[in-house]
């Protein structure tokens, strides 16, 4: 079985990732005591994770750890950096790093965003299976996940799941 | 019970009602013989239809005669026309013409499009009820359901469709 790319991510019914100023505060409304709309599943199918440079310093500016410690991670940016433990800087093609982790033995390679990381992988067509989350709000403004100039790309619809808190998970396999 | 303003819409996955040049063919990857998605049962609560003079006129080059012969259509427009039988050109304030129509007995109100006319009532708060159909395909470009630059607001999700083409059908509604 070959390694495949997943995009797991939520978005606001309107599109958008993040209101401005990178604010995720509208992702609290669907947080429930034990749900995870199927993260820590998914996380396990998963060894392998690729960010943005500045979605991985939004996580840091948190305060937080950044997570994935048993996982490689890649964090793709223009500015090189030494690598910080299982933390790697990629200032290489994103294509590349993909073919390249993909001819290696492995389990899925989990792309955790931003929107540059994601449009730059559509245009590619290197994503195999998409899990979107809707949050059931119009956020207005901010940063969309899905921006202007990528390539058609038909897809099989795999499930959809209603939430408690109004979350719709759609999920989405890229036909062979 | 008082009449509601409905958007019932397609659009891709990645927030498009369609592509360049007002390309609609995407749409019929989900035609299937026998299903409407809901659209005549829908339809069959409405007796006011709103439309966006720009797709009033798409409609029209496409060779077709307007539908919703028994209902009142209103045509939102800059420039005035006479009417045509039970098509009214408004050029007034939609919000001052969604009020007028709920201040007055009737069934529920039904946006059809397009994105201009969806936006302005979105950014004056005038949809109660949302049907989106979700269309299992990366258009890539083309225009956006969702302009940036409207209020936030938070829905309730009522009910998630999954139909044999792919198509995901999700059911808003604006809390009271």
């Amino acid at each position: 079985m070959n390694r495949k790319v997943f995009l797991f991510i939520a978005t606001s019914l309107d599109g958008y990732i993040a209101q401005p100023n990178d604010n995720l505060d509208f992702l609290s409304m669907v947080e429930q005591e034990g749900e995870d709309y199927g993260y820590s599943e998914f996380v396990k199918t998963v060894d392998t994770v690729i960010v943005g440079r500045r979605t991985y310093d939004k996580v840091l500016s948190m305060g937080v750890d950044f997570p994935y410690a048993d996982k490689d991670v890649y964090i793709i940016t223009r500015t090189p950096r030494p690598d910080e433990g299982h933390v790697k800087f990629y200032t290489g093609e994103l294509k590349h790093l993909i073919e390249t982790l993909k001819s290696t033995k492995g389990k899925n390679i989990f792309c955790d965003g931003g929107a540059e990381i994601v449009n730059e992988l559509l245009r590619n067509d290197l994503v195999e299976e998409f899990i979107i989350s809707i949050i059931p709000i119009f956020v207005g403004d901010g940063t969309k996940l899905f921006k202007d100039g990528r390539p058609e790309q038909r897809l099989d619809l795999i499930s959809v799941k209603q939430f408690d808190k109004g979350l719709a998970q759609l999920h989405y396999r890229r036909p062979n």
